[in-house]
Protein backbone atom coordinates (compact mmCIF):
# COMPACT_ATOMS: atom_id res chain seq x y z
CA UNK A 1 0.00 0.00 0.00
CA UNK A 2 1.91 3.27 -1.23
CA UNK A 3 1.34 5.19 2.19
CA UNK A 4 2.48 8.79 1.23
CA UNK A 5 -0.41 11.58 0.92
CA UNK A 6 -0.93 15.19 -0.27
CA UNK A 7 1.74 16.24 2.99
CA UNK A 8 4.47 14.73 1.50
CA UNK A 9 4.00 17.07 -1.27
CA UNK A 10 3.98 20.16 1.07
CA UNK A 11 6.48 18.81 3.32
CA UNK A 12 8.58 18.45 -0.02
CA UNK A 13 7.73 21.81 -1.29
CA UNK A 14 6.03 20.07 -4.58
CA UNK A 15 2.73 20.70 -3.57
CA UNK A 16 2.63 24.93 -2.43
CA UNK A 17 1.08 25.87 0.70
CA UNK A 18 0.49 28.79 3.09
CA UNK A 19 3.48 28.05 5.33
CA UNK A 20 3.60 30.05 8.69
CA UNK A 21 6.12 28.13 10.94
CA UNK A 22 8.35 25.29 10.36
CA UNK A 23 11.41 23.87 12.00
CA UNK A 24 13.73 20.89 12.06
CA UNK A 25 10.58 18.32 13.26
CA UNK A 26 7.36 20.70 12.44
CA UNK A 27 6.14 22.70 9.69
CA UNK A 28 2.54 24.43 9.92
CA UNK A 29 0.28 25.90 7.22
CA UNK A 30 -3.02 27.09 6.55
CA UNK A 31 -5.67 24.90 5.89
CA UNK A 32 -7.41 25.29 2.80
CA UNK A 33 -10.91 23.78 3.57
CA UNK A 34 -11.05 26.06 6.83
CA UNK A 35 -13.88 26.13 9.63
CA UNK A 36 -12.75 29.27 10.54
CA UNK A 37 -10.19 32.04 9.89
CA UNK A 38 -6.72 31.10 10.58
CA UNK A 39 -7.94 27.65 10.69
CA UNK A 40 -3.91 25.89 10.65
CA UNK A 41 -2.36 22.47 10.58
CA UNK A 42 0.51 21.29 12.80
CA UNK A 43 2.35 18.40 11.29
CA UNK A 44 5.72 16.53 11.81
CA UNK A 45 8.27 15.90 9.01
CA UNK A 46 8.49 12.26 10.06
CA UNK A 47 5.86 10.33 7.96
CA UNK A 48 3.26 9.01 10.73
CA UNK A 49 -0.23 7.87 9.78
CA UNK A 50 -1.29 8.16 13.37
CA UNK A 51 0.05 9.76 16.31
CA UNK A 52 0.45 6.25 18.18
CA UNK A 53 3.10 5.67 15.67
CA UNK A 54 4.78 8.87 15.83
CA UNK A 55 7.98 9.23 17.63
CA UNK A 56 8.01 10.63 21.39
CA UNK A 57 11.23 13.26 19.50
CA UNK A 58 8.52 14.21 16.67
CA UNK A 59 5.50 14.47 19.16
CA UNK A 60 7.58 16.70 21.50
CA UNK A 61 8.34 19.10 18.87
CA UNK A 62 4.67 19.33 17.89
CA UNK A 63 3.81 19.77 21.89
CA UNK A 64 6.20 22.40 22.25
CA UNK A 65 5.45 24.40 19.22
CA UNK A 66 1.33 25.01 19.64
CA UNK A 67 1.60 27.12 21.92
CA UNK A 68 3.53 29.69 19.92
CA UNK A 69 1.14 29.01 17.00
CA UNK A 70 -1.76 29.23 18.83
CA UNK A 71 -0.72 32.74 20.44
CA UNK A 72 -0.26 34.07 16.81
CA UNK A 73 -3.33 32.78 15.36
CA UNK A 74 -4.62 34.73 18.30
CA UNK A 75 -2.78 37.95 17.61
CA UNK A 76 -3.03 38.00 13.78
CA UNK A 77 -6.87 36.95 13.78
CA UNK A 78 -7.91 38.79 17.00
CA UNK A 79 -9.49 35.08 18.40
CA UNK A 80 -9.43 34.50 22.01
CA UNK A 81 -11.16 30.50 21.73
CA UNK A 82 -9.82 27.80 19.54
CA UNK A 83 -10.18 24.19 19.58
CA UNK A 84 -6.70 21.52 19.19
CA UNK A 85 -8.08 18.75 17.23
CA UNK A 86 -6.54 16.04 16.36
CA UNK A 87 -7.95 12.77 14.59
CA UNK A 88 -6.61 9.19 14.07
CA UNK A 89 -8.25 6.95 11.84
CA UNK A 90 -11.98 7.07 10.03
CA UNK A 91 -14.16 7.00 13.49
CA UNK A 92 -12.22 10.39 14.32
CA UNK A 93 -12.98 11.77 10.52
CA UNK A 94 -9.41 11.31 9.82
CA UNK A 95 -8.73 12.65 6.17
CA UNK A 96 -5.57 12.71 5.50
CA UNK A 97 -3.18 9.83 6.35
CA UNK A 98 -0.33 11.76 7.86
CA UNK A 99 -0.77 12.96 11.55
CA UNK A 100 -2.12 16.12 11.69
CA UNK A 101 -3.32 18.90 14.73
CA UNK A 102 -5.74 21.41 13.71
CA UNK A 103 -5.65 24.88 15.29
CA UNK A 104 -9.30 26.24 14.79
CA UNK A 105 -10.31 29.29 15.93
CA UNK A 106 -13.57 29.53 17.74
CA UNK A 107 -16.61 31.86 18.27
CA UNK A 108 -20.07 32.07 20.09
CA UNK A 109 -22.09 30.43 17.62
CA UNK A 110 -19.98 29.86 14.69
CA UNK A 111 -20.58 27.62 11.84
CA UNK A 112 -17.06 25.88 10.92
CA UNK A 113 -17.04 22.80 13.54
CA UNK A 114 -20.18 21.70 15.57
CA UNK A 115 -19.29 19.46 18.56
CA UNK A 116 -21.85 17.67 20.65
CA UNK A 117 -20.57 16.27 23.93
CA UNK A 118 -23.03 13.48 25.19
CA UNK A 119 -21.08 11.70 28.63
CA UNK A 120 -22.25 8.62 30.15
CA UNK A 121 -21.78 7.08 33.20
CA UNK A 122 -18.84 6.56 35.29
CA UNK A 123 -18.64 3.73 37.15
CA UNK A 124 -15.78 3.78 39.32
CA UNK A 125 -15.14 0.17 40.24
CA UNK A 126 -14.53 -0.50 36.78
CA UNK A 127 -12.79 2.75 36.59
CA UNK A 128 -10.56 1.58 38.81
CA UNK A 129 -9.37 -1.90 37.07
CA UNK A 130 -9.49 0.34 33.96
CA UNK A 131 -6.97 2.81 35.41
CA UNK A 132 -5.13 -0.56 36.13
CA UNK A 133 -4.60 -2.11 33.30
CA UNK A 134 -3.66 1.33 31.44
CA UNK A 135 -0.62 2.25 34.39
CA UNK A 136 0.32 -1.57 33.60
CA UNK A 137 0.53 -1.02 29.67
CA UNK A 138 2.08 2.81 30.64
CA UNK A 139 4.79 0.73 33.31
CA UNK A 140 3.97 2.80 36.44
CA UNK A 141 2.84 1.45 39.95
CA UNK B 1 -9.70 36.30 40.97
CA UNK B 2 -9.14 32.74 42.16
CA UNK B 3 -7.75 30.73 39.64
CA UNK B 4 -7.40 27.12 41.35
CA UNK B 5 -9.27 24.51 39.51
CA UNK B 6 -10.52 21.04 40.44
CA UNK B 7 -7.37 19.52 38.46
CA UNK B 8 -5.15 21.23 41.36
CA UNK B 9 -6.62 19.17 43.91
CA UNK B 10 -6.49 16.06 41.71
CA UNK B 11 -2.29 17.33 41.09
CA UNK B 12 -2.05 17.64 44.87
CA UNK B 13 -3.81 14.45 45.30
CA UNK B 14 -6.05 16.13 47.71
CA UNK B 15 -8.92 15.18 45.48
CA UNK B 16 -9.03 11.51 44.15
CA UNK B 17 -8.33 10.34 40.19
CA UNK B 18 -8.07 7.26 38.17
CA UNK B 19 -4.47 7.76 37.77
CA UNK B 20 -2.95 6.41 34.47
CA UNK B 21 0.56 8.02 33.84
CA UNK B 22 2.46 10.72 35.63
CA UNK B 23 6.01 12.28 35.40
CA UNK B 24 7.88 15.47 36.03
CA UNK B 25 5.79 17.60 33.78
CA UNK B 26 2.49 15.77 32.91
CA UNK B 27 -0.29 13.74 34.70
CA UNK B 28 -2.72 11.82 33.01
CA UNK B 29 -6.60 10.01 34.28
CA UNK B 30 -9.72 9.01 33.51
CA UNK B 31 -11.97 11.79 32.47
CA UNK B 32 -14.89 10.67 34.66
CA UNK B 33 -17.71 11.98 32.59
CA UNK B 34 -16.47 10.18 29.65
CA UNK B 35 -17.32 10.03 26.19
CA UNK B 36 -16.36 6.71 25.44
CA UNK B 37 -14.48 3.95 26.88
CA UNK B 38 -10.91 4.78 27.83
CA UNK B 39 -11.81 8.95 27.82
CA UNK B 40 -8.69 10.28 29.83
CA UNK B 41 -7.21 13.52 30.61
CA UNK B 42 -3.47 14.78 29.99
CA UNK B 43 -3.03 17.66 32.05
CA UNK B 44 0.48 19.70 32.85
CA UNK B 45 1.26 19.71 36.49
CA UNK B 46 2.07 23.47 35.44
CA UNK B 47 -0.93 25.69 36.37
CA UNK B 48 -2.09 27.61 32.99
CA UNK B 49 -5.85 27.80 32.04
CA UNK B 50 -4.95 27.54 28.27
CA UNK B 51 -2.67 26.61 25.96
CA UNK B 52 -1.83 29.90 24.57
CA UNK B 53 -0.17 30.23 28.41
CA UNK B 54 1.79 27.08 28.55
CA UNK B 55 5.16 27.24 28.80
CA UNK B 56 7.53 25.22 25.77
CA UNK B 57 8.77 22.77 28.15
CA UNK B 58 5.69 21.77 29.77
CA UNK B 59 4.07 21.87 25.88
CA UNK B 60 6.32 19.72 24.85
CA UNK B 61 6.25 17.09 27.86
CA UNK B 62 2.37 16.82 26.86
CA UNK B 63 3.55 15.84 23.41
CA UNK B 64 6.31 13.38 24.24
CA UNK B 65 3.51 11.33 26.22
CA UNK B 66 0.17 11.54 24.06
CA UNK B 67 1.36 8.34 21.70
CA UNK B 68 2.39 6.29 24.49
CA UNK B 69 -0.71 6.99 26.31
CA UNK B 70 -2.94 6.29 22.99
CA UNK B 71 -0.91 3.22 22.51
CA UNK B 72 -2.05 2.26 25.77
CA UNK B 73 -5.39 3.10 25.76
CA UNK B 74 -5.48 1.04 22.16
CA UNK B 75 -4.45 -1.89 23.85
CA UNK B 76 -6.63 -1.83 26.89
CA UNK B 77 -9.66 -0.69 25.17
CA UNK B 78 -9.31 -2.16 21.89
CA UNK B 79 -10.14 1.15 20.23
CA UNK B 80 -8.29 1.65 16.74
CA UNK B 81 -9.94 5.24 16.24
CA UNK B 82 -9.85 8.07 18.48
CA UNK B 83 -9.48 11.89 18.99
CA UNK B 84 -7.22 14.17 20.69
CA UNK B 85 -8.95 17.42 21.96
CA UNK B 86 -7.81 20.28 23.76
CA UNK B 87 -10.38 23.32 24.21
CA UNK B 88 -9.72 26.60 25.15
CA UNK B 89 -12.00 29.32 26.23
CA UNK B 90 -16.29 28.78 26.34
CA UNK B 91 -16.84 28.83 22.58
CA UNK B 92 -14.18 26.11 22.06
CA UNK B 93 -15.89 24.00 25.19
CA UNK B 94 -13.57 24.41 27.23
CA UNK B 95 -15.07 23.75 30.96
CA UNK B 96 -11.67 23.20 33.07
CA UNK B 97 -9.73 26.66 33.12
CA UNK B 98 -6.47 24.08 33.07
CA UNK B 99 -5.48 22.79 30.16
CA UNK B 100 -5.83 19.07 29.35
CA UNK B 101 -5.74 16.87 26.07
CA UNK B 102 -8.98 14.79 25.90
CA UNK B 103 -8.12 11.36 24.51
CA UNK B 104 -11.50 10.03 23.11
CA UNK B 105 -11.36 6.40 21.76
CA UNK B 106 -14.40 6.55 19.11
CA UNK B 107 -16.23 3.54 17.10
CA UNK B 108 -18.40 4.21 14.19
CA UNK B 109 -21.70 5.81 14.96
CA UNK B 110 -20.83 5.86 18.64
CA UNK B 111 -23.67 8.51 20.77
CA UNK B 112 -19.90 10.05 22.59
CA UNK B 113 -18.74 12.58 21.08
CA UNK B 114 -21.08 14.48 17.55
CA UNK B 115 -18.82 16.49 15.36
CA UNK B 116 -19.67 18.45 12.43
CA UNK B 117 -17.09 19.83 9.57
CA UNK B 118 -18.72 22.87 7.58
CA UNK B 119 -15.76 24.28 5.85
CA UNK B 120 -15.61 27.63 4.23
CA UNK B 121 -14.11 29.11 1.22
CA UNK B 122 -10.70 29.63 1.10
CA UNK B 123 -9.32 32.86 -0.87
CA UNK B 124 -5.44 31.99 -1.77
CA UNK B 125 -4.98 35.80 -1.78
CA UNK B 126 -5.96 36.29 1.33
CA UNK B 127 -4.33 33.26 2.46
CA UNK B 128 -1.38 34.39 1.31
CA UNK B 129 -1.34 37.82 3.47
CA UNK B 130 -2.49 36.10 6.33
CA UNK B 131 0.35 33.50 6.46
CA UNK B 132 2.49 36.18 5.91
CA UNK B 133 1.45 38.03 9.16
CA UNK B 134 1.68 34.81 10.93
CA UNK B 135 5.40 34.00 9.83
CA UNK B 136 6.02 37.42 11.03
CA UNK B 137 4.49 36.73 14.44
CA UNK B 138 6.38 33.72 14.82
CA UNK B 139 9.51 35.35 13.13
CA UNK B 140 10.15 32.94 10.21
CA UNK B 141 10.85 34.73 7.02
Amino acid sequence: MDDTTIFDGILSGEIPCHRIYEDEHVLAFLDIGPLSEGHALVIPRERAARIDALSDDSAAALGRVLPRICRAIMAVTGCSDYNILQNNGPAAHQEVQHVHFHVIPRSKDDAGLGMAWNPREFDHEHGARLAQMLRSELDIA
